[in-house]
């Protein structure tokens, strides 16, 4: 069918490189972006610590210059390989790749860029892909599904514990003094979702006995609360491992074997091995 | 079946566009409803900011009472669109948005008001309503069941929570010194309860040798017990969700409130009101 | 069948009051008993805030006495009223009653004696019974079970924890110094719990970059397991609502108790205790 | 069966104290490992605090002598008692077993060797298999074979964790300076997690209202997360028990080990290992 194909050979070549993985070239870019992406990420991990910024400066901005010119070229590359260019630009992963590729050349014009240098973490979220990891994306799919499906009910739950966040906190607020670190709402509440999910930080900690008393009030009602998003997605998952066995792509095997090659998991219905093709 | 209605067709009109988010006005007055009250709470929040206050004071002042004002009217037109007025006044939100509005008000008569402002947030529960989320209100109801099956559970639950930490409470005390703040058995039952939670604030923590051991005893308690309510609620959730796959009994409703005694949650074919047998 | 019973009758009618709920007077004295409880343990809390105690010793003091001596004569009637008298004391409630009686009498002889108050809040237990709370007893039995069931897997899997923290705390050891709290390795294995159980107090936390990704590690991992104690009572929870619906072995029981054995659970329609066939 | 065995019968003898529970002189040599193995992990911890230290150094050393030398000659019997030493040797416990006996032969010839004891507490392990514990290495299998299902899905759960940890760290050390203790990218991720998995040291917290918001934002996004660990071991563990009672494939194995490859698990009533065919 490739004879369709109107691109020149080189940008089919240079697509399968770049978008597959079934080639030993494709492989190896793969393997090669994959590394990139977790040096790129932890450089700007390294030049965030001071020590080392200030002994190893150069080499990590040059090690950096050596990421950004691949990104520039890999972003390059994947544009021109594709037939239709503006559908990966504004795809997720295309936007991803722009931002993550930038922030270095921006620096020259305008301070402060490197709040960009955040958005290349998600370049990990690739990785998935890169390592052919089908299974992985498999039981990915398969979280994010029974996530979906409570997304109402956790959506009402969340909604419902920040009313209940900001009574409490302002409750808080008005029995506790600012010595107490509760200086105002907005803090306070602060301090109320730091309790009810269990954190507890303690730079904010209630100093009156009513006060402590209503922190154990909240404290027993967030550890109780827990249990509602665990039983939600509990609940989903264990539906959705149920609707799996329903499943029409699923058939019951036996444990017959195969009398040539003792091949197993034979369908019920199976007249010949499906490894050898010897009758049953 | 609207000639059966006795009262003047304004009032009927205002009960309409109130208390219903069938009609255009009516969902425009939500709309306005839905904002007005979030940006009441806002305002009590910035009002406690100290660095805010000193600055806009008067802009929050003022917008405090055209908030105040549009309550108080909502509030009558609440009162006189309905035929039965008592029972709107002594009802939940009847109550709550009479205590939301007045604060303002009462603040010139004596001080210490503030605290009904608290009470403010629990208008925020009205969303639910406004924003025709009979989707949610479904999934809130379920919630709601889900954690009315397993309440005597959680009762006994968190009353065998409350003994253990009188009596854990209690032998920190004995063990631990005044010096590593544990002055009394109050405030060590409120220690208990933040470590059994896995709150853990840090501003009392055990010095000795056998504090520290206990403590760790306490910790694994907490960590165990943690699943008792999980475990709880989510075989709940699972036995609701069988339940409701099964039941022919339900049916949709819709956020139509009855006319005379405001009751919700018609059917969506109904002609008249399930409660009193108004004509909707 | 009553007949039957040799005890003189004004034993007996003791016997109904103290141990039984159905007659007026033994509801009453249970409803006294309830209250003298509670009474009796938030004393013993508020003798031990130092401000309450110095201005109102006198009352508390007086109190304790009267608490003190209600228990003795309790204690006396269960003792006589009872027709084996040996099983109700070294029965689990006898104990409580009788430690949670003396300390009061032993603090003129030795100091220290308050440790027993805190056995005082075990007789919190006995609430269940007094409230008449045959439902919370079917619940509460019900967790116990279910609780029974899992106990080997969870002896397991504290088992696992305690070992983990026993190798990682010593690994937090050598890694960190003596500076950041870490001065020995129970220190630190009491360090790793409070992390693993996510409790997190803060008093000692590391301060290398190597302790802070191991701590790191231990986050996760505890974050982790924690779902196995959870998954654990879960399907247990799920088995034991199954097994009780088809269950077709369950009686309702009353709050009667053996007026010869004191033992409780009992048939509604039991005419005969099912321990010791005294006639009931 | 035992005359196809060439060994002479003292090996034969020590195999059968040494790997096996069946005896009483091997119950015996297990019980006295039981203790020593407590003994010598109790040794490690107190001999690293210090005012313990000070005052007892010269019993710990003895002691410490004491178990060094118990367990060299354990180890070389078991290695000379079995068929196949190398089997042994290279097996998990065989490497414990040597790591946990020589530190002390170590430290005279070269410091920081007190590392390899950190390793004696995996010898904890054994205990499962001295008890008997049959059922407890049933119990374990179980949790082990519930955790082994759902690794992918947990792997890649805690691939995301650790993704959406490194950019919202990095979201906070952009937002927070250096004096909310936020001075690094690494530190900042550090304090994401413990902000995530609801530990909460306080050590670093953020002071900025933005700082906070995120974090709030964060808190509630890790109360939710955790319950997908518990929605996936529960799920798991709820099929396993299904999958579990209707299996009539399963049988009883006792604590026998094979005396020429040292497997374990064997049937009750096997006569030769199902490993290697030797006569047990």
């Amino acid at each position: 069918m490739k004879e369709q194909n109107e691109q020149p050979s080189w940008k089919m070549k240079l697509h399968e490189i770049i978008y597959e993985a079934d080639t030993p070239m494709g492989r190896l870019f793969d393997i090669a972006l994959f590394f990139l992406i977790i040096l790129s990420v932890i450089l700007v991990m390294l030049e965030s610590v001071e020590s080392i910024d200030q002994h190893y400066h150069k080499t990590l901005l040059t090690l950096e210059w050596g990421v950004t010119i691949f990104f520039t070229l890999e972003y390059i590359a994947r544009v021109i390989s594709i037939k239709k260019p503006w559908k990966y630009i504004f795809s997720f992963y295309g936007i991803i790749d722009f931002i993550s590729t930038i922030p270095l050349y921006i620096s020259y014009i305008l301070a402060g860029s490197q709040v960009l240098l955040a958005v290349r973490a998600f370049r990990l979220l690739r990785i998935f892909r890169i390592l052919k990891l089908v299974k992985f994306i498999g039981e990915a799919s398969q979280l994010q599904s029974a996530l979906k499906a409570s997304r109402t009910k956790i959506a009402v739950f969340i909604y419902v514990v920040l009313i209940l966040s900001v009574i409490l906190g302002t409750l808080m607020y008005l029995i506790e003094g600012d010595e107490a670190g509760f200086t105002s709402i907005p803090r306070s509440i602060y301090w109320t979702i730091v309790t009810l999910t269990t954190v507890g930080y303690g730079d904010i900690a209630p100093q009156t006995s009513l006060g402590q008393f209503l922190a154990t009030v909240i404290m027993i009602l967030g550890y109780g609360i827990i249990a509602v998003p665990t039983g939600i997605v509990t609940a989903e998952f264990s539906r959705g491992k149920k609707g799996q066995a329903d499943d029409q792509n699923m058939v019951h095997v036996n444990t017959q074997a195969c009398p040539s090659c003792s091949a197993e998991g034979h369908r019920d219905d199976a007249t010949h091995c499906y490894n050898c093709g010897h009758s049953l």
